[in-house]
């Protein structure tokens, strides 16, 4: 290592700018095809992105080819950044989003996959605009994806060498093009999910466009919808849910298990213990949610309408099993204002808000396996207190975990408690009272969407001061790159010459 | 090691009785001196606790002098438990606190230095009841630094072998004398500082019994108080409260320091790393929450009168250092209800709640020392990243520290975080709001006593159900004894005869 190729890193951002302009292709031909005043300005958006990208690729041209680790962070915060500044155009030009801050909001919220939204009324957009935000989300789910098979386990950040038994171990010359590989391959089974959940929706009685849209956000667990009030727009249309439970189900499970039942190996997913967990708390949080609601919380009291379509039990169970996977795959879709159920059940949700989805999936959070190396490390402490000489390691997946994952792991924990205490004392200082700030804090982090107090799943982030909605854009970016990716750069000894 | 040698546990709780039992001599005189009718009641409780520990004694006098670490931490959790216990017997008898919950609350609040209280109307209390209430918190305390200077870093539980550069390294035969000669000096200090605190609140213009009552409140951070107003009672006497910042300050510092002190020995004092922090953890949040009272808060809506004796400025200033340190040492008591003051204000204080004094205090929660292990560590695992190979140890006091007993403050910290969620979920499922249930489990945890939202300063904890009572009671129990010396009596690992 010497100095920083800052060319490369330009480069790659460049090219970065070249795909982004290119998803803007879509929203132009819906423009058109909707006969909306606003294709010239969405061309024009196109146009500018691309010829960014151009520029800033021809002038670093001649880069040298070294790329190392530092490259690498500053390829991967910078390219979110380049891409939520890039993704502003559409909204920018054709002036639905006018305001700095807002609009910075909604594409950071989008490439995060957070799904917050400062827009108070969705359903007044033109369909181009809806289209390009959802497609934000699932540029930025591509994104994730490509980061956490082939970046991170690289960096060796924050224990995710753990996500995957089939990642590729550091053998250098072999590992480029089995990544590449991987990588393509997860892309693949995101691109046919997203295919076959939009004919699905299509199918249960959804328009086309609500479709895709939907199917744009499920499986990047982003969570914008077309409508105001979310999913909640068919709470008399059950199919409809049942199947956005399923796809997100799907999203917050690591993909390399759909590669895995497209092969019909169901065998490996079974033994996969992330998975196996993942199920269970599924299973278990939504079970203790449904019986609460079916007992305890009363849904009329709900702003949101509850029609009864096959009865109260199996509303309870719908709307309890949704809001579960919701929250736990970090989606952030709404059926329900799962704040006003019952005072436990607004807790176990801000529990819940820190669990995440799977490791290898575009679900953010803590992520179960982490949370799973983090509880049988405490077990095996107790142990350790009792016997301070035996030598006493975490066992995953039937082997012994490094201590020193096991030490990154507990790191990255701490470093996401003190961002969401530090996020919530800032969002705090912006005037939100303890129980919005906290949770708007916890929200963004995880990159939710939905949070608590004025920031329920029945509002939106536009009440939120210029400097609150880029501390949430900030907090969304920084839980979505891993923390350290990201935190990392701001270190002083990251840009000292060796 | 085979089975539990539980005769030698029994043996030393009888001991901890007969203890318990000849500080209950002290109500009994005050009631007598104050001609209250209570006199026949204290002395029964007296001679009941007298009369347990001697039947526990000698049925167990013919005990196996072995002692190993199962049988301390036995005794270090049910002594605690067993003093509670019979602690209530003043209450009981006396039926001041006829029920169970309640009496049971009270006793452990006091036992572990919390302060919180479900009294209604401490003014209308009994005198030897107050003088007994605010002697479970002296007791607890001088339990706590025999618990710091003695047990912990013997048990090499989460890391507090840091607590102390003169802490004795493990030598053996050298080891117990040396203990005992460090906890008795400074049980010395402890009673020292409170006869000084005494004397001091007497000259300042408090009453003899409040002056005895605050000081015994005071250096055992505990926080109960004689007035239903807390130390809010003296808003008008500045000087008061001046007099309690101080020592609050001295209970928060390790004791060590003070021993240094009165050998007149400074250099010391200041090249310690924790009390450094400490100082400027205190400085800078009092600086940062003075600033905002004054420029931003409107103490006429507080429900507190604060007449500005000395002008806005002094009030603001006094009030701001007093309730940071109330925090910070987690004394807890109240000049002013700083969840009133503005939202940040609420938020940040909710964050001190997990700072915690300095080790070898006896102060609660997370600790300073732990935070700059894992804030150093934090800065250290940046480098780490970024030089995978290279040995990057975190550096406290000019020593590398084992990277074990970093792992094990990690650990310490999760477990924290994690029985803080757990504690606040449960008592939400007691039914309490969301800020409540929160703010209750972090203070009972941290020890600190009053919380937020119905738990708030001018509130107390009288409003929870029997059950939220106890769970409150068992998280101040497994906050004060550093978690690991409560739940690892909750592993089977740990009854297992080997
Ligand atoms: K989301
Ligand atoms: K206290």
């Amino acid at each position: 290592m010497s100095s920083i190729n800052f060319k490369i890193v330009l480069y790659t951002l460049g090219m970065l700018l070249l795909f982004n302009g290119a998803f803007m292709l879509l929203p132009i031909f819906a423009s058109y095809y909707y006969n909306e005043s606003i294709t010239l300005e969405l061309t024009l958006s196109f146009i500018v992105t691309i010829f960014l990208g151009l520029i800033i690729m021809f002038s670093t041209q001649n880069h040298d080819k070294n790329i190392a680790q530092r490259e690498g962070y500053l390829i991967v915060t910078l390219g979110w950044i380049f891409m939520a500044l890039t993704g502003m155009f559409p909204y920018f030009f054709t002036k639905m989003i006018p305001e700095f801050s807002n609009a910075f909001f909604e594409t950071m919220s989008g490439y995060t996959t957070t799904g917050a939204s400062i827009l108070n009324d969705i359903e007044a957009m033109p369909k181009s605009i809806l289209l390009w935000r959802s497609l934000t989300h699932w540029i930025g789910g591509m994104g994730i994806i490509v980061l956490t098979v082939a970046i991170l386990p690289l960096f060796g950040i924050g224990g995710m060498q753990l996500f995957n038994a089939e990642a590729p171990g550091p053998g250098a010359d072999k590992l480029k093009p089995r990544i590449a590989d991987t990588a393509k391959r997860l892309w693949l089974i995101y691109f046919v999910y997203t295919l076959a959940e939009t004919i699905l929706l299509k199918l249960a009685g959804m328009g086309y466009f609500d479709a895709v849209n939907h199917a744009l956000s499920t499986l990047s667990t982003g969570g914008f919808s077309t409508k105001n009030e979310s999913l909640a727009f068919w709470n008399d249309s059950p199919m409809i849910q049942y199947i956005i439970i399923v796809f997100m189900f799907l999203a917050g499970t690591n993909f390399v298990m759909s590669y895995f039942a497209f092969k019909l190996d169901f065998k490996k997913i079974w033994k996969n213990e992330e998975f196996r967990w993942f199920l269970f708390f599924v299973v278990g949080f939504s079970t203790i949610t449904a019986v609460l609601v079916f007992f305890q919380a009363d849904l009329s009291t709900n702003p949101i309408m509850h029609p009864l379509v096959y009865g109260a039990l199996e509303s309870s169970i719908r709307h309890s099993l949704f809001q579960v996977l919701a929250v736990v795959t970090t989606t952030g879709f709404v059926t329900s204002d799962f704040t006003l159920w019952t005072p436990f059940l607004t807790i176990l949700f801000f529990g819940l808000f820190f669990l995440g989805g799977s490791a290898g999936s575009t679900s953010g959070g803590v992520k179960v396996v982490r949370h799973l190396i983090l509880i049988k490390n405490g077990f095996q402490e107790f142990r350790r207190v009792l016997h301070p000489n035996a030598i006493l390691p975490v066992r995953y997946k039937g082997k012994s975990v490094d201590q020193k994952i096991v030490f990154t792991i507990q790191g990255f924990f701490i470093l996401y408690a003190l961002s969401f205490i530090i996020g919530a004392v800032v969002l705090a200082a912006t005037g939100l009272d303890f129980e919005t700030a906290i949770g708007g804090a916890a929200s963004s982090l995880g990159n939710v969407g939905p949070a608590f107090g004025k920031l329920s799943p029945v509002d939106n982030f536009s009440s939120l001061s210029n400097f609150g909605k880029i501390w949430c854009s900030f907090l969304m970016l920084l839980g979505r790159l891993e923390l350290f990716t990201v935190l990392i750069i701001f270190s002083p000894y990251f840009w000292r010459n060796r």
